[in-house]
């Protein structure tokens, strides 16, 4: 470029860097070159020389509470042992911004993008052009399902059932449920795991006890309220949500209910606070940090496979239900 | 570049996107033309032509718990409005990690960087280049002291004092206190708050009652189990982070010792967590999302000043202290 222009190469950088001494009408000439063949700076020059950028895209729904944070860590482990630094992006919970990362992460040169969808999310065309560009993609924890994408899943349904299970042993009959979203693999699993162990434990279905919410603190809040106005009370409540059964644990308590002797709780996702609250919050944990390893290492190995002939693979990882005093019944 | 390889330009582009229809040969001719001309894909050659990639990259120590998720709130919620993306990049406590995921961001041309500093980080020279290349930086809640740059920062000593007078005017005299990394701006005018307070109220300064530590769960658990070992116990802990308060809570718990009538606590960031304990923790709260708001908008400042001679603006917020249970003084 600067033998084309006359001009030295520090020139050249300078004026492309928008250095004070660099006179406007060089600039003007050297940006319109700098157009013309196309020009980018070094460093991703010879990422793409080398095709490698070293980044590794993440999206996630957000970035607050335990889940999410647990599962970056597990990434950034894997990720940077490999070599690779780790982009975030938050689509908090809209598709529309999902749409943009997508944009950001591949214009950023990532080799590869890990996505947990948005809850608003319904389909999958903003994926396409990730897969058309051979960009290894990865979904973990929330996907759609019907997909043939590489994924790290939890058995959500598993965990579902053996926590209602602990809950129909504790001689529980009335057990309500917290449902999330069910377009979502997550809220639905575990939505089909409470209906299951009804079933297997001879408890007919109430369609009354099932409180469909956004999972957040004020859902538990309003759903405990509801149930409460129902003729009998529920004896337990089921959350798909550790946020929604704090909820729930609050308006308990301002009926003057007792957890668990009135109204046992149980959670999922074993957040940092299930252990801070008065009774401790059974919950499931979901093995974040694996899920996260796990996500990198499956990214890792479609980056490895030169047949471009990928199969996409589903690991699904078993989560741990911890039995914590407010879902056991006193003796 | 398809003029000089006597190619088409679907050809050029195929090859560069590594298409299997295109021979090796061929794409090897394009790969070292691209070399040559240094290449760039079409979004960042836009880029680069307007002078904007829209794209704000944030660094924060960690994404967990409510404090940075918080700040991150505001900070995508005035970048989106500007027509900004968000990329985030954590440095997981380690300043190797905050070096390289400054290259990263610089590489992923980005228009801006907000910075909240690890823990370990001494020094500013990695952020040299982001200043050489005039890139705006602004810095958010931790700092390095004697730095003109432009900053966000919480009114830490007013918050720590304004606890401490609290905690004084409940009638607490011995008083120990949890202090942070002390070469961080917040820590260390945490610290200051409680030394002056102190001195306010004619309390003379005892050094058994400062534990220095990272502040974590673990560390709040071992600073109370030494606390617990002095001749005499302390009647109050104010503790510069609320994770340590929450470790010493469950000390005096497993000790028997009632909160807050044998020992008071109070901690500084106001997680969400404080008000699910039992009882409640007394806490600071610095208006994460304010400060976000306000980081975003001093770098939006910067972009807008073609001065060259945009001088570093630093910005106090004062923080709310909000008394819950755990500190008051039963009559």
């Amino acid at each position: 470029m600067a033998k084309e222009l006359g001009i030295s190469i520090s020139t050249v950088s300078r004026a492309l860097s928008n250095h004070p001494s660099i006179s406007d009408g060089t600039k003007k000439r050297v940006w319109q070159m700098a157009e013309q063949v196309n020009y980018q700076p070094n460093h991703l020059a010879a990422a793409l020389r080398k095709g490698r950028s070293n980044l590794l895209g993440v999206m996630v729904p957000h970035i607050d509470g335990h889940f999410f944070s647990s599962v970056m860590h597990g990434i950034e482990k894997v990720a940077s042992k490999a070599g690779f630094n780790v982009m975030i992006c938050q689509s908090n919970e809209d598709v529309a911004s999902e749409r943009k990362n997508i944009e950001t992460l591949m214009n950023a040169q990532v080799e590869g993008i890990l996505v947990s969808l948005s809850r608003t999310t319904h389909d999958f065309k903003h994926f396409e052009k990730v897969r058309k560009r051979e960009i290894p993609l990865v979904f973990f924890d929330r996907m759609l399902d019907g997909l043939n994408v590489s994924a790290v899943i939890i058995d959500d349904y598993q965990g579902a059932y053996q926590i209602m299970k602990h809950l129909l042993e504790q001689g529980n009959t009335r057990i309500a449920h917290f449902a999330g979203p069910q377009h979502l693999n997550i809220y639905k699993n575990r939505h089909q795991g409470y209906l299951d162990a009804l079933r297997a434990y001879g408890i007919p279905y109430d369609e009354n006890l099932v409180y469909y919410c956004d999972m957040k603190l004020e859902d538990g809040v309003e759903g405990m309220e509801k149930l409460l106005k129902l003729p009998v009370r529920p004896d337990a409540v089921f959350s798909s949500s550790d946020f929604s059964v704090v909820g729930a644990m609050q308006v308990l308590k301002s009926h003057q209910l007792r957890v668990p002797h009135d109204v046992a709780l149980a959670g999922f996702s074993n957040e940092t606070f299930t252990s801070l609250t008065e009774p401790r919050l059974t919950s499931v944990d979901q093995h974040c940090e694996q899920m996260g390893q796990t996500a990198v290492r499956l990214f890792l190995e479609m980056l490895d496979d030169h047949s471009g002939r990928f199969s996409p693979r589903r690991i699904v990882l078993q989560p741990e239900i911890l039995i914590r005093e407010s879902s056991v019944r006193p003796k």
